[in-house]
């Protein structure tokens, strides 16, 4: 059978003419014959699931064709010219790691488009009939929300799980790998917040189907990463020869750690790091500046970082890392605030980030300054998680 | 560009011919350009965010232009006469308060509509595209799946939190101000019940998108208010003349305050207060009805009052306000019982209410009786808050 | 007004013929006239209900008229031939004794057609404008998503509640019938899980609309039995002549027991049961299969019994089940395993199943085993449940 390629036959073909590979895959991932079964002797295998992961590769080249809405979605918004399952193969978000500067342009590319899709218009729909579910182990209602308005912004559905603990209880005790082999039953993609680091690989390394690591424990929390980089783009129109202030808890905080490593990425940053003492950025990633070329510094002036800097990136002091030391917290929480005497240094083109929530770092009263960028950061995060839920369900 | 009328062209235009003007507002409402964030310096003042409410106004005036099935529905359904943007603006709902005879008429125009709209009629889909997110800060089931019907009822998604004091727990201390800042980036409309008094108008204070009050702590809970109202007009068909007992707890239920306000309303209204003597209706209200010249006296005789009264409008007493006193309690709550006895001196076409739930202060046999509205009462809850959805996101 | 046969008239006529008396129904299923009322008055008997669930078969007959969407999608998938309202008649789902093998066969036929259905094909839409309400009194988070999955896969919407308690919380006393009075006002369909065996009969019998039993403390837990016997069916391909191991804990698991109830439905059934001593299967089941005229006898030897059997079916010790005898719990944890030695003398066609979650009763190894069908069968729930939401909301 020849594929169409105009779309108001694609409308008419409606769910009828399916490519047989297509419908084969699909009989497949339905978990529902022996074929499957026997693949599945494979599938313990990771060779195996990066198998089955390109299936799902296939599937989302030739999607436009069981979705007509999708199909005429992309006309109008004008396909991007990136080679389908070349370089730009995205089967999971796992880690900051897995993406280099190529990927990153691509996917906020994606972003862009997503924030001009109109309530009701067809790119309002290019997700409609599948299904997310919020497989989380520790509530976490701000990222939940962010990822849930994306899916359904998209016109896709969602499953939402805030008590997922009760999967895996003490007392019943079922593993991760079977709890992910059950939901993949239920959904097209998972979102997955877990109190483990290193949780959201196992999980993808089981899962036939995409698996969105929304924070897992100490390790890793990619989206965050992700639309942190976004927003400077949008903000100040580059990535290369930026000059980053991050500052605040530097030492706990997983948000600057990933930033720093994903700002390697691009040519003649420099980084300041200001924070009290007792919360320093710690040598890994020093290192790792240093080894990819990127200049930084320590600085005790936050006034004189925020005058040659294109984003002060604040963050919050976190009390529970404090334990009994309640003095030592209280000093280094009083230490960096960003407050109109601030602003007043900063450059007319710089902006304030933070990644939420925040408590008094940022006085209130910068909230109104338009280099306050800190809730349109958290928009951003709904444009990234739209982008990035459309390219592991349909592709680029 | 002329804006078309008819409705076929309304179909064919889908998400292409936007005015200008609403373009830019959506533009600034995603709050990702700085133009946006100049104008949210003034946001700060009541002023701004009126004038920003003003901005909903106009979308809601030209939205039939960007949603054709919503424009079909209108079609279909007769739109009504009001004039828009001039008496009956609605941007927040908020409290008891803000309505006025006229204004409750017109929405009850509108419930009534709403009771009338089929499964996937055109009407079903009126708010297809939007997004609702319930911001719970106290869990109240029977609310928010009210609510929640509601908008899927009418074709709209949402985005549900129970637990929303996670985003300003202590430890994080994030405001509400800041966290209605973030959630109004992922949704459309904020139904929101919280703790506190004066929470909400909090919220509409910072939003830019319409809150509604679902409860503030022992402040208001207007919806319920506006749905005994309809209710009453349904039930009786008018609302002018009525005889009304209320019943039991009249001194902690806010339901029947905030009912005894709105009868204020209305013309040659009697009321009955019928309660134990610990849970008696307070001098404030009683000194508003005298003011407004309504007719009302207090009574322990509820055969007699049940006989006279077009309305039998029974509350639980709340065992949570006697605290120790639990010898109080059982004689303050088995003092007034609605049973069949009563049921037999009341008249033809009165009804019994009640807010709901129940413990036993309307006995189980008098629910096959008619004249039990209670059921019913809570539906058109359904309808109310339909109405006000549908008022509040795309205007009459 | 006759109906009209064809599809292309049935999207015209959308919402605008509807049979005279369905709109009657209708409005008396809105609870919103006091015609409904006086019929309520009888609603207190059995016999009532029955009647209204004889309306809403009457509506499911005539929904095509309704949903032309659904009607195309019957017309694609070809209609079965049952003939409504005679033998198959399904109004709730309460518990396994409640279907017969020709209402079993019926089901199975339809979770075949469900499993066929595709994303975005006329069939993921039969449900559109439907709205289940899951109303969980304690939580289960994978059955309530299997749900969940299943009404959304088929173009229906959900309401979600696991905090259902606090509808009848202590304090506030609420009764099961009053719950379910309010929320049938919300939704067309409610799936139940509660703690107390018999709730959800007792639901039931109160509701105008479907309730289906997600579990019923140590009652009921239908759906489960119906995805067992579907994947016998589905794995071994028959159900009469096979030969089934029940393995672990057989006195605790309401699995077994409604399994073993369902099997004696066929011819020439052979059950085996295989469990520590502690927990043997029950005198009144093995009573029950004997006068069925079903053999069955008790093993102590698995790997006697797994090399005669077509079906494995192992289940979980629960700890729970053992108080302070941890050593009696871990005696009878360790007895009986599912491993590789175990699937070295099964028969090829034979398969291992398992109602999950697992701990070690079944050794991971097994999982790559094409007889390992534990997955698969978990999936089947997924059909099921969209066959049964099918069934009882739009009929056959």
């Amino acid at each position: 059978m020849a594929s169409s390629s105009s779309c108001s036959t694609c409308t008419l073909q409606r769910g009828a003419f399916v490519p047989k590979e297509i419908k084969n895959r699909n009989r497949a991932l339905m978990f529902n014959d022996k074929s499957f079964a026997v693949s599945a002797d494979l599938a313990q295998s990771r060779l195996s699931v990066a198998n089955q992961k390109l299936m799902k590769w296939n599937q989302t080249q030739k999607s436009p064709l069981m979705n007509p809405i999708q199909c005429r979605a992309l006309e109008i918004e004008n396909v991007p010219s990136f080679t389908v399952g070349k370089k730009f193969q995205l089967d999971d978000v796992i880690e900051a790691q897995q993406f280099d500067r190529d990927l990153l342009n691509a996917i906020f590319k994606v972003a862009r488009e997503m924030e001009k899709i109109e309530k009701n218009s067809p790119g309002s729909q290019i997700l409609k009939g599948y299904l997310m579910a919020t497989l989380f182990y520790e509530p976490s209602t701000r990222t939940r929300l962010s990822f849930e308005s994306a899916m359904k912004r998209l016109g896709g559905e969602v499953l939402t799980t805030e008590n997922a603990r009760e999967f895996s209880s003490a007392a019943k005790g079922e593993t991760l790998e079977d709890t992910i082999r059950t939901v993949e039953g239920y959904a097209d993609i998972i979102v997955m917040r877990h109190f483990e680091s290193g949780a959201a690989r196992r999980a993808a390394t089981t899962a036939g189907i995409p698996i969105i690591n929304a924070g897992d424990g100490p390790g890793q929390h990619p989206t965050q990463a992700l639309l942190d980089v976004y927003t400077i783009e949008r903000e100040i129109g580059k990535l290369d020869g930026i000059k980053v202030g991050l500052v605040g808890d530097l030492a706990n905080g997983r948000t600057v750690r990933s930033l720093a490593y994903l700002l390697a990425k691009y040519q003649d940053v420099k980084i300041y790091f200001v924070s009290p003492d007792v919360v320093k950025m710690k040598d890994d990633i020093k290192e790792y500046l240093t080894s990819e070329g990127v200049e930084w510094e320590e600085s005790a002036d936050l006034m004189d970082v925020a005058s040659k800097c294109d984003i002060v990136y604040q963050t919050r002091i976190q009390r529970e890392r404090f334990g009994e030391r309640n003095d030592l917290y209280e000093e280094a929480r009083g230490k960096y605030i960003v407050d109109r005497d601030v602003l007043q240094v900063m450059q007319k083109h710089a902006v304030v980030m933070h990644p939420l929530p925040r408590l008094d770092e940022i006085a209130v009263d910068v909230d109104a300054d338009p280099r306050a960028a800190y809730f349109r950061q958290a928009k951003n995060g709904l444009y990234i998680r739209m982008a990035l839920l459309k390219l592991l369900l349909v592709g680029w």
